[in-house]
């Protein structure tokens, strides 16, 4: 029993699409008021941590359409239907960085706007990367990019990398490693 | 020139709600072929990492309908239009938390889920936390949580905490704090 709840009284469906779905809820709120929420599901996603043998961080640039512009990330992807996250992780990982990696672990899990969204991104930490193959969705397009730790770190300070999941895994490798 | 661009080439509105809009655009990839990219349009958010005297932070729990639960998060609150985000920061703090902030420093700026939505997030630092006067938005209900950061570090651990921006809060402030 959760104190703080708020029961959906009614729910109308917006929008049912490829990846988000958006619907509207009204709900009573604890001192039995009504409110209106705006929701959207999404099907979750995946970030991958990954440092090549030469001690460089691994990013991609990607063309962000909700931001217009591209801007640098950790290797993440969104989760098909009934998709393990380590599968999908590893599958992200050598479609857009040509990286195979030897293992991965799983960091942490977070949600990314919980304020609308139910997004969660499952980060993964890659060891003992080795070369794949590259080879991207027929519908996105990516650079590689490698960084060393102190210039992620200036990215991150100068707004270069400002994406919330790639600044908590640079971040949490800034906590771990040596 | 951004080689990556995806051009709009016909733009639908699907909703436009209280806090978000969605739009579906039909877009030219860099190799000329057609996608179509659903997007969210969000006003903006801040979240403050506040640490009060006796050295614990300040975190409130919410009920998050998108996630039919409550979780812990630093205080946040999405901007009003045309509304300053430092002053936003403050009112929020003060609001959910009843502390009111003597200075509050930009810590780091960061979008949330860039797939689909330009939410972004500036995250603020409270400093010289004083007591000040709680009241919540009408529709908002929270509770004021305070962590030791040993205990906060364990709450990202068991997934107690798994909001990204309060992540990167908490990971900033051991990268920075004595």
């Amino acid at each position: 029993m959760d104190r703080l709840e708020e029961k959906t009284t009614s729910k109308e469906i917006i929008y049912e699409g490829r990846i988000i779905d958006l619907s509207i809820h009204q709900v009573a709120l604890p001192n039995g008021k009504e409110s209106k929420r705006e929701i959207i599901n999404h099907p979750g996603a995946v970030a991958v941590l990954a440092v090549n043998k030469e001690g460089k961080l691994i990013l991609v640039k990607q063309y962000r359409k909700a931001l217009e512009k591209s801007i640098a990330e950790i290797p993440a992807g969104k989760l098909e239907k009934g998709e393990d996250p380590k599968a999908c992780a590893a599958r992200e990982l050598e479609e857009e960085t040509g990286y195979r990696a030897g293992s991965l672990e799983k960091v942490m899990s977070f949600y990314t706007s919980p304020g609308f969204a139910d997004e969660i991104v499952h980060l993964y930490e890659a060891k003992d990367l080795s070369q794949g193959k590259a080879g991207t969705d027929e519908d996105e397009f990516v650079e590689l990019l490698e960084a060393t730790l102190d210039e992620a770190v200036s990215m991150i300070r100068d707004e270069t990398i400002h994406d919330a999941k790639t600044i908590c895994a640079i971040q949490h490798y800034r906590l771990t490693e040596k």
